[in-house]
């Protein structure tokens, strides 16, 4: 046996070799910001013109609020970051919010918080690439003219990368995402330039457009109740801010710090490009309602339904730039990559959230395995279909899918917060040392406030949006709960079933003796190997059964055993019927029935086989009556393969599989890195 | 061992059970003949009107040579029918055209033969609902206004009918079967009492319509080439005589003779139906085109697309018993139930050659075992999904259908009779008394003639109906063929592979010693009873394994293991990657490299549950890491079931589907009447 021991040891140098890669694969400040705030940045490309489209309700004049909103925003952007940066600190192993709710707020909370994470990286996808297709669509006009049709396109571009697992690198997050920013951010700095210094003035292709206010002259609560609902629809910024306190483990050291650091550099970069692009719309004067068809007007006339509203970004962008300048068209074309990647993050968040809670048995055990391609593959393909079906349903319209987004978001925040509290509380209680308790007591605070303002939020988004399509994400969680409890509840019952009695180990499942049989059909290699280990494994006794489905060929078959002396009993069953199954189960309940405290083992010759259609040419009986023999009590059914030549075709598909990269690898940190699996195998 | 002897008895008395009812399930001839007949007896409601069809084209003056054509069938009917008298003599066994063919002349042509009655039972369901719908259409407008949507419920209908595995009884087709004979018999005679002795005149429906000839005076070889196209027509008449033959077991003794008399009583009928429907319709003056909208004329203006040409047997009966009379009902209705009848013998006939394929190995394995559920449901479908797709090209035409038919029946009427003149050659050779002699030479002469016959017909028909769709049907034919002949070369080459060895038994697949893993992941019932078993078939070493996916969960594991002071060694194998598969794979390899001439035997305990969404939750993993397994050489792998309580549903499901009826069990003869089977499980 000592022999063995260096099959560990193997495995040893498969992770020694891991950590000597440590150095390298961890990401530094500057591809990690990218890497994770694709999501959140992308979002500043449609949050401000929400803002627009709700004020544009009372008319033109209510643009005059959205700075106030945009500082509202600023304001609960800086709450949540700040917020986060002790999630950040109090869980360098990258507990999401699913994992403080959970340890904090107990299973239900935790189980809540999942529904809404899952339903999120639903919309993520919807959203983003919708709103992806309206950018791309503002340089690229038949982008838009078929625009569901090109949003579905694009998400099934994004699902077959994923399923055939993209080795992704950082670069591939950093190029897009930097292009995207220094664009806003020239563009922003130009237009200052433009209309401060050089005093021009710059007009949006809107420009010259009336708003019909939906309401004339709103005022008291009705105003309030349209702010609230202009800022909660602002709030579309902060979507996807929590993903970086996922990915601690991905940094380099130290974690926490960087990770913070870059949670702070994300959150200014968001805020000053969402009021950037906010002052330049109102410099601009852009124009923007949410029923553009009849509510804008053109000398009077709406426009009507072949008028196309660019999102926001464009518009500015055109007003800046210049319309068709390459300044435009590149922003134009950073804008909807960046957007593509924030969709693709989904893809990676929602298997890996997925495992999470396999891991708890809220989904299918075999979603806990990583490098499983086909869990994942199931997880891609059920977020895909989600996404577009809400695409499809929405007809792409990034606007309507927001109003649907941004509960979610809100409800994860805001128990993750109150779970931050309860964490702090608990290791106050514990902690002694004064300067550790003055750090504790400040984060308590500030996760204190942020619940508070988070929650806050929620309340408002509820109220504001519920009829325009939130009970739609509601209802998507109360699915997901629903279900994952169900499957926990099942698997509870199932290991109390299985529970092994106290004792050495129970009697009852200990049989005396074990009758072993081998199924024939012919004298060949699969039944001889079959035969010979049968015979290794010393059992009581040792029987060949075949059935007689076919005179000759069991007159054959018996011959053939004299001839070479086999010194093994054949047993023939009659089967009348020209039946396999039931004779052979009828005959091993007869053994037991006999003797009920023996077991029977049942040894079948299988073809392993390398093409798909053989498949369907070998093994079907076999595998038929192997699935009804487990059906029958004490009896054990060994299969003793035979390799075909074919069969070496699956070995090596099985072993590229081996090597296929999990999606999202970058951004989970080592643990999971795919490409090592792959060098390991590699020896 | 002793004990065991009585499982046998038990499946004897199966057997005995079987033998005691022997004369209760045969046939006798008033039964067998509706049962096997309504086929060919079906074929006469559409044959007449396709001769009708054909002549047509010269104009109605053409009309005058259908009694040539009628007799010329009727001729042609006789020498089948007498030919296949002989089969049934020389195989009493019910060796079908296929049997007959292949043992006589080789695979190849035997194959040519099963292709031929494949593509035969896909037309016989495709033209015989089209027919039956058109014959009801006559009565009830509505199903010829949605023709092809009717024909598709029917087949559908049937087919369900099928999967679901209707219990027939011979009473099931000798009602409608009789009502049709009956009817067709009472209107001839009628008919001919009325024209005749009451002098009467009778007209049918069509008989003020003038036919305008496509080929104005069409004379000489052209002429000829007519007649034999419509005489081709006609022969659709013969379909499915060849019935009785492959079923002759299912007959009361003396079998053959019975048999015989039965055929002969068939082609009697047929033919006399056959000329007394074409005698009523020159009486009646039925007139058909084939393009009715066009060719057929009213006062000089053609008919248009909105006409409805109806059988000519529903002329026919109109013009005997009058429009809307009940015995003209009667005899719609009957004729549509026959025809669906035929078509429902296909879905008998298809899965039972299939079986008998499968036992050559031109087909999976698998189709042989009988009543086995799955196989049959393939080969319905199969079957159904081929009719269907063929009535939806056609638009449920049956003309259009028809001229693929026939190809198909005389190729197997050709080879099949060929072989039984070989097959006499052979006996000739063998047999010296006198008599003996004599009968198998005036049988050879019959079937040397029916051959000769039936190969000019064969000729005649490629030639006048290749071009009008006898194409696809070959094509069809060539498709089975190359599918089978690739299936039984895949069969060969593997039972070369997997050829014995001479002598007592090959080394090469002996190992010498065999260690023993169990896969554990917790101390549960199933993995005691894992170890258990393990423990029982003792082998040189024993281990369990557990694959380190949750360093708690495995420190929980080792603390029960010592806990429970389970006396077998416990490894555990790192999975820096949380996989399952792979590790376990490489220890095995592992293992197999030390020592090459070891077996490895793997237990794995496995859940068996009862609901499919359950399978989703269990042994997902254990089934993927024993698919890999099996492609590892000198690996068996052994499951080790606990069933858990859910698993009784699906004990009582399996139960269920055990008493499920193939199909035609009657047309089959006894030897696999599933009722019996049922009744067996009963004790």
């Amino acid at each position: 046996m000592s022999k063995l021991t260096d099959v560990p040891k193997r495995i040893l140098i498969g992770r020694a070799l891991r950590s000597d890669r440590l150095g390298e694969t961890l990401l530094p400040k500057r591809i990690a910001l990218p890497v994770f705030a694709s999501d959140p940045l992308s979002s500043v490309a449609y949050a401000p013109g929400e803002v627009l489209l709700v004020l544009s309700i009372a008319g033109v004049s209510a643009y005059q609020y959205s700075p106030w909103i945009a500082a509202a925003v600023v304001v609960l952007m800086f709450t949540v970051v700040a917020s986060y940066r002790q999630n950040v600190h109090a869980y360098p192993s990258g507990g999401g919010d699913y994992e403080v709710a959970n340890t904090n707020l107990g299973p239900k909370a935790g189980l809540t918080v999942a529904s809404a994470l899952l339903v999120d990286y639903v919309l993520t996808v919807a959203v983003s690439i919708s709103s992806g297709v309206e950018n791309l669509g503002s340089a690229w006009h038949f982008v838009i003219e078929h625009k569901v049709f090109s949003a579905m396109i694009m998400i099934l571009l994004l699902t077959v990368m994923n399923l055939r697992g993209v080795k992704e690198s950082g670069k591939l997050f950093a190029i897009p995402t930097y292009v995207f920013v220094a664009g806003v951010f020239l563009m922003i700095a130009w237009g200052a330039w433009r209309g401060i210094v050089l005093d021009e003035s710059m007009y949006a292709p809107t420009a010259d457009l009336e708003i019909r206010p939906e309401h004339q002259g709103i005022a008291g609560f009705a105003l309030v109740f349209l702010l609230l609902r202009a800022f909660s629809s602002g709030c579309a910024a902060l979507t996807g801010v929590e993903a970086i306190s996922n990915g601690v483990p991905a940094f380099r050291k130290p974690k926490s710090r960087n990770a913070a650091s870059t949670l702070l550099l994300m959150g200014a970069l968001a805020v000053t490009m969402f009021c950037g692009i906010i002052g330049l719309a109102l410099a601009t004067d852009v124009r923007m309602a949410e029923q553009p068809a009849q509510d804008l007007l053109r000398d009077g006339v709406p426009v009507g339904d072949s008028y196309v509203q660019d999102p926001v970004i464009s518009q500015v962008a055109e007003a800046v730039f210049g319309h068709g300048s390459i300044l435009f068209m590149i922003l134009a074309a950073g804008t909807a990559l960046v957007l593509f990647l924030a969709a693709n993050t989904a893809y990676n968040g929602f298997p890996l959230l997925g495992s999470i809670l396999a891991q708890d048995r809220y989904l299918p055990r075999q979603l806990h395995t990583r490098g499983d391609r086909l869990a994942f593959s199931n997880g891609i393909v059920l977020l895909a279909g989600a996404a577009m079906l809400l695409v499809w349903l929405y007809d792409a319209d990034s606007t309507k899918l927001i109003q649907l987004y941004i509960v979610g978001v809100f409800v994860s925040f805001t128990l993750s917060q109150i779970g931050m509290v309860r964490h702090w509380n608990r290791h106050l209680a514990a902690e002694r040392d004064p300067a550790a308790r003055r750090r504790m007591i400040r984060s308590r605070a500030i996760n204190a406030f942020g619940a508070t303002f988070t929650g806050l939020v929620l309340v408002v988004v509820l109220a504001t949006k519920f009829t325009h399509g939130a009970w739609v994400a509601l209802l998507g969680m109360v699915i997901f709960y629903g279900t994952m409890t169900a499957i926990r509840k099942h698997y509870d019952r199932v290991s109390r079933e299985i529970a092994a009695a106290e004792g050495p180990s129970d009697d009852s499942v200990r049989p005396s003796r074990v009758h072993s049989i081998v199924l024939v059909s012919k004298v060949h290699k699969p039944t001889l190997r079959a035969l010979a280990f049968a015979k290794l494994t010393r059992s009581d006794t040792l029987e060949a059964l075949s059935i007689n489905v076919d005179p000759a060929e069991t007159k054959a078959l018996r011959e053939e055993w004299e001839r070479r002396g086999i010194n093994v009993p054949l047993k023939i069953l009659d089967s009348p019927y020209r039946e396999i199954t039931r004779p052979v189960i009828e005959y091993v309940k007869g053994l037991r029935t006999e003797n009920p405290r023996d077991a029977v083992s049942v040894y079948i010759p299988e073809y392993v086989v390398g093409r798909w259609y053989e498949h369907v040419l070998h093994n079907q009986s076999a595998l038929r009556l192997k699935g009804r023999l487990l059906f029958t009590p004490g009896v054990m059914v060994t299969s003793v393969p035979y390799q075909l030549e074919s069969s070496e075709l699956a070995k090596r598909r099985a072993r590229k599989r081996a090597d296929w990269n999990a999606p999202g690898a970058v951004r989970r940190g080592l643990v999971d890195t795919p490409r090592k699996a792959g060098d390991r195998t590699g020896k």
